[in-house]
């Protein structure tokens, strides 16, 4: 009997393989169906540029940059990209898009909060600064987190979010808003709905105006009705909309609260300063919970007690900036480190990923593909080289970036990246969850993947040559810059 | 050893859990990844109206109500509204089409059947009404289900179905047809695919032909062949096309019958009344039988021996309108029902749900956006007003809407409504098969979820009027009217 | 206690069948949920023509036929058709794409070798034909494969893949492209990025262009910078785009092979003659071996060590002209073999599946509907008659095919196929992995499923008609043909 109690939890232990197994596989599966992303544009690319942002909008506590999402390498990729820098005690007024966005903290601390719909208000704050202590002041609200440089923090389309600056250096936040996005039913536009504040016209996207621009110069036709849209003077937060007696009904508050959170004389845009120093609590967190933080689906909920919706305790955030993080790391070139669903798991349903690069200075990047996304380049520090080939062959970009530059290397097209002087660092934005990357040269390539004989065939070379071109460079991915100028050879 | 076994059965609970728990997991992953729908078309809406049906035809035995799919509304949204009024002996031809359907069922009782590619032929008549009784009158055809006032019907693309009105009023049917959907793989038109009859030229969509009008007015071109697609009189059902020695063949027919199934006189429309009431039986089910009713994809199948797919026993309705099934519920304001891939399983595979509202006069539903879908508004009965806003916080739609009118709201644009002195009663269509709303104002709300300080910053109000806004309303979604006209504080 | 062992073992049994049963759950609603193709042009399809290839490229050893991509059929599918025929000792030149590709070899045999990122070299060759002996000639790389006529062969999106005939007749290969798969993020044109030769400069796709010519044409100017791709006349492979002194510093060669991979005056084309019968060795295997070969997913990597990642041991390649394994077989009329996700896993990751018919001399095919996928239709022996009808009953197709024709019949759309004298093969592309097929006559189909009273109201028809029509076709799918001219009549 005891032999058969033994069988029994051997079985026991196979199943819960199992069921692990297929939980994995689900996961693993679900990585390789990449789910479609529209296309409006053409991605007939011959010359791309390094692009700086086109135009910047001041608020009181802070200033945004734009980039053009009318350049056709962010039309190809389907994507746009926003850079905020908040001033101390600067506040980003809560808003909420139509795309899912990736942050990537570049600069500063600061506490972030996003409103997730239905979930509780399992943050308490004792309130101690109220002005009026006559009354009861503790407030309940969901949860806050800190933010800090080398955090990228993942924010689902259609979750309000706001940023506060709460440390004492600008806090710059470089946002990319994937407009391609399956979660995205409105067009390539990113729409921004305030629910604060008073927000400035250039910050909503221009390209269905551009669009339309463009195919009404060549038609030479007004189109009334929806033509208006730029000319619009009046951008106001989402309760600017509404009737003020129906907003005092819905919130049961008089009209003149009501007609104040129109806030139609607002003239502070969209960073905002605090009165007083915020006193929002958040929990400080030493970075061993942070290890051992709860996953995104898997969570139990630490201290919650279950009935939450999977969403509300979602982590959000991963410091990418860390080199104990390093994914690929060479002592002598650099590191690379990637933040994707496996590690970030609410990257599943954001079906976005980061990619944080350092290279030393001359060091240099393997040749390779991006497989199943496209990859928007941010350069945060240094100064290098990129080069981006078609498949035509064509080098469609080859130029010097330096730091808040962007460029793009779409899908498939091949990239090298090489270090100055300085060294060269970035964070790419991947439009998968689980983007993945083709190497060219290296211990782990295609070229290793090749048999010496197809090598040696399909260049018309030696196969002692093959053989060089397969084995010479034994690093991976990160590779450290010649020892001379002309590269000597092992064979 | 005893409590090996113990320790073993616990373990197998601990397995059981787990396998439960990954598949739900499973199931809500899913619902967080949204699959891309297809944008043909722009959403830069100024103004929306309300709509009433664009063209009407009429059949033998009903008439068939057609919105304009070439409103911009339902251009963003990419659905077409389709309304069936069926009298009494009515039969709606069977057809598929190239979209995923919902159907309200409005007004009336009938039979419905769905006939899946594969599934066995489970349902068997007598055939006691045949005129021949010499010969065997047995008939064994596939499930067929009784519909009544309330039923969501659910109908993937592909699947021919049929509707028979076998009650004593006219069957009423409001549909939607979701052409944006990943399963239509053809373009932005939806496409009636008639299995007999002669269908009326006005059926079909003219979204293309609409567009290309547009162009070729434009640019002063005329393209042939495919042009003339409006200008063909001959509408005919899918045998139409097919020789007629061809179909003899196939059905080992004779060329006579086989003539007969292309009806090419036929003059009946798409509804036709059937020459004796209809004799196809179908169990009558309790309601209590219909609540344990096996669901999608864990159905085993309620005696069947297991070889059909899995489609053959799926759900395909739940009833909406029974108050007990409400969702959200306030004596004195109204209820929330939905119906979702979560209590009807099919809408998974399906990627759209339904939501019905029913408001007591005055009252209001807590302003909203919808995070991940479009929200297309059937209204059943009574008045009332709606507000749509969007991101620049332009108020595109601002009207009383009533009986049988539809108003979208786009995914992301702010939405009130407010019951007039009748009540206000709809029918939401959703785009997403697990469609999720973000409140703005109630006890479970986006204010709510943002600290006190915060939101006195935001708004540049005190933090007891910030306190006012979270918390004097204590409902959810649906709210009751305010007491007086001038809305009363709570402080 | 043995009765309790007994119990938690029969749990344990429950478990394990409720896990597998969630797991098939998980792949059949997989299936459900069709991905979102995507839509850049109408379906406006009024005729279409059986296709031969548009343009021949010339290569050293072998000739590549492309169908014309702008063919509005294949517009409406999203997919593009190649034809590869390698002679003796011809090598098809390593590349990736930025669709997933079907291959089927219609013709010969040879190797195939496809290079998974990540993915170690597990094949070990001894390289005993090297020409310098006095060097480890020994040489590492990925899996390759044995291919033979009837083969299918799945390729993800970027993976870098080549051809090799090893036998002694031309190997003939038919390559479908899915340029609107959810996996490529570009846009709708076809790109093969090779990785070594000069190819030709017809091979590109020429969607894009045609677009843009046919939009130019119509407004009349010219977009400089873009509008130069189809001027300009060196094609090259990708290392062309990159600087030789990069390329050197990445592979640590010195630049004279740098220049030589960049194969600037190669003219070979994109199929070169191997200098030698190419040495690579893959192991033979046995037919039994091949069927207990192990799956994409569930793979435990016969042999290998586990730390591959899951693509790496998928199995590519399944034979559709097995007799054996038909699905569907006729002894008077043909077969048919379906090849999906089901048995061919990675088809799941492609979302592609491809249907095997033979039909005898005379015999047809149940008139039928593709219900979630459009199928391209290449014809490999003997010649039939195909109708294809619209869904307002217009004939878009109705001709005889002869071997080496494609013909494309899109979602929804019904058709009907007959073997002519000599028979009637065919091989089928279907854009969705689990393709689904409703039958319109026969033993299970849409006809038998519904009621008679259907059946005979829907026709205007009498009882008997309409049982007729429902049953007197018994087969299932492949109809053996009339035994007299005219159809006899079982009644």
């Amino acid at each position: 009997m005891s032999s058969s109690t033994l069988f029994s939890l051997t079985l026991c232990f196979l199943v819960l393989f199992n069921c692990c197994f297929a939980q994995i596989e689900q996961v693993t599966s679900r990585h390789g169906q990449q789910q479609a992303r529209r296309r409006n544009f053409q991605c007939q690319l011959q010359k791309i540029n390094a692009l700086e942002p086109a135009r910047r909008i001041k608020s009181e506590a802070g200033v945004t940059d734009i980039w053009d999402e009318n350049d056709k390498q962010f039309q190809c990729a389907g994507v746009a990209v926003i850079r905020h820098r908040i001033q101390q005690r600067g506040l980003l007024l809560p808003a909420y898009s139509n795309t899912p966005k990736l942050v990537y903290v570049e600069q500063g601390r600061g506490i972030q909060g996003a409103v997730f719909a239905g979930c509780p208000e399992t943050f308490q704050s004792s309130g101690k600064f109220s002005r009026d202590r006559s009354q009861s002041s503790e407030d309940q609200h969901q949860k806050v987190r800190q933010v800090r440089e080398g955090d990228v923090v993942a924010l689902p389309s259609g979750v309000a979010d706001w940023f506060y600056n709460n440390g004492d250096s600008p806090l710059v936040l470089v946002q990319l808003l994937d407009t391609s996005n399956p979660a995205n039913q409105l067009d390539q536009d990113f729409r921004n709905f305030f629910l604060a504040g008073n927000p400035q016209r250039e910050l909503q996207s221009q390209r269905s105006s551009y669009q339309r621009d463009q195919d009404e110069g060549q038609r030479g036709r007004q189109d009334e009705g929806e033509g208006q849209r730029h000319q619009q003077d009046r951008h106001r937060n989402v309760f600017g909309g509404f009737d003020e007696k129906i907003l005092a009904e819905a919130f049961n508050i008089d009209t003149r609260l009501a007609r104040s959170i129109r806030n139609e004389k607002d003239n502070r845009g969209i960073i905002v300063r605090a009165e007083h120093e915020l006193q929002v609590v958040s929990p400080h967190q030493s970075r061993e919970e942070e290890e051992r933080e709860i996953g995104y689906r898997g969570g139990r909920g630490g201290g919650f007690n279950g009935i939450e919706e999977t969403f509300c305790t979602a982590r959000l955030k991963h410091n990418i900036n860390d080199p104990e993080r390093a994914d690929f790391f060479n002592p002598r070139a650099g590191r690379l480190t990637i933040v994707n669903s496996l590690n970030l798991p609410i990257l599943r349903s954001v079906q976005l990923s980061v990619e944080r690069g350092v290279l030393y200075p001359n060091a240099l990047m393997s040749p390779h593909w991006n497989m199943n996304a496209h990859s928007i380049i941010y350069i945060t520090r240094g100064n290098g080289r990129i080069q981006i080939v078609g498949d035509n062959g064509q080098t469609i970009f080859d130029g010097e970036l330096r730091e808040g530059q962007v460029v793009t290397a779409p899908q498939s097209f091949a990239v090298v990246k090489k270090a100055g002087s300085q060294g060269f660092e970035w964070v790419s934005f991947k439009t998968n969850d689980n983007a993945q990357v083709s190497q060219l040269a290296g211990r782990v390539s295609t070229i290793r993947g090749l048999p010496v004989e197809v090598v040696a065939n399909s260049f018309q070379i030696s196969r002692e040559d093959a053989r060089r071109l397969k084995n010479n460079r034994e690093e991976v991915r990160v590779f450290s810059p010649s020892q001379s100028g002309r590269s000597h050879e092992i064979a």
